[in-house]
């Protein structure tokens, strides 16, 4: 097996920077998708930085259909970022129909067509209440539907389906990541909002680091 | 249950513009994906001719990346398209690597952002031979991803996935489609070719028909 077989899905928040460390030995290429979200433009540059530090090829692939024909607040073409926690209710508005399902199928054709034998995502359990492309009963028959349906039998890795986001973090604490350069809060504003659902969830899961990294 | 609660997957090709006919009661949206192939801009009029007759909304959603990043003779970035058997090996070179899987999951994000329950696609047995993502292997756990993956419980209706291209077209006789406003021929020039392996299993398809129809 090529010790650098496999590709990472990698938006530039938090939890797929930590998984990008986390297995940089085993990364041959970083994919990063622009579906036109509220705060794609703020995540991406550190998508790009965290790659280019570790020596790994980034891709950007643009997906303007979604946020011109798909319905969600998260996108440009959305209504505004609910506030509130991440788990609640209201933020149901925010999930992007399947984008999980999409992501996952554009690497497994940009993973067969350069040998790649594995995708990285970094879903985690924080996800599962409101986003049902992240739990485990997507994940399992959507890794069969990606290795049934290619030559080279390209499997997903989600190491962190059963981790919350503070697990996340300690990790990349241990690794020694800065969560200054990363990017979570939905609104995209110059600085991270503090009071939506995902900046709600970086900050319980940041509790006792330097409070500057969740407030820049 | 409404009555028009599916979305199809039309190409502008013999098998998916007979499923349109076939199933027209039924479908909201058409949607056809440009992914850079050397015969997309010879089928999608011709999936837009058809929707239009039968008053069904159409969309083309452009995947660009798929020709820049993708390998795949079939793309006007690949090599020359073989000639011969449809189902011969040298045909794999003309695989996009999980395209079926990348424009079911598209297929279910427009679903979902429209209220739809159901993606229609037509994938038949002559597929199954040199492409991966046709068979019911892919199919099958693909359709419980996208179940599982929905607010809406999507599913997949592939009424054709047993059929040959045979089979499809003494459907669309019956339905009095007319063939020859199809497109089949991956060379995606003036005329058919005859001697690529669509175009052989196009002839085959139709023999007895009138000939003027696989010719055009």
């Amino acid at each position: 097996m090529n010790s650098k077989n496999s590709l990472i899905i990698v938006s530039g928040g938090m939890d797929s920077i930590t998984l990008l460390h986390d297995y940089h030995h085993q990364i041959a290429l970083g994919v990063t998708f622009n579906y036109g979200s509220k705060h794609n433009e703020k995540e991406i540059p550190f998508a790009r930085l965290h790659c280019e530090a570790l020596g790994i090829p980034h891709l950007v692939i643009p997906l303007e259909f979604i946020n011109q024909y798909f319905k969600s607040d998260l996108l440009q073409s959305g209504g505004d970022i609910p506030e509130g926690h991440y788990a609640d209710e209201n933020m149901k508005s925010t999930v992007v129909p399947f984008r999980n399902g999409i992501m996952l199928s554009i690497a497994a054709g940009i993973a067969e067509s350069n040998d790649l034998e594995r995708i990285l995502m970094a879903n985690h359990f924080g996800d599962h209440a409101i986003y049902p492309d992240c739990r485990e009963s997507f994940i399992k028959p959507m890794n069969e539907a990606i290795k049934n349906g290619t030559y080279k039998q390209i499997e997903i890795f989600a190491p962190y389906t059963l981790l919350d986001k503070r697990q996340i973090a300690l990790i990349g604490q241990k690794l020694g990541i800065d969560y200054s350069t990363t990017w979570t809060c939905y609104k995209g504003g110059d600085e991270h909002c503090g009071v939506c659902g995902s900046c709600v969830e970086r900050k319980e899961a940041l509790e006792g680091f330097d409070s500057t990294v969740y407030l820049k």
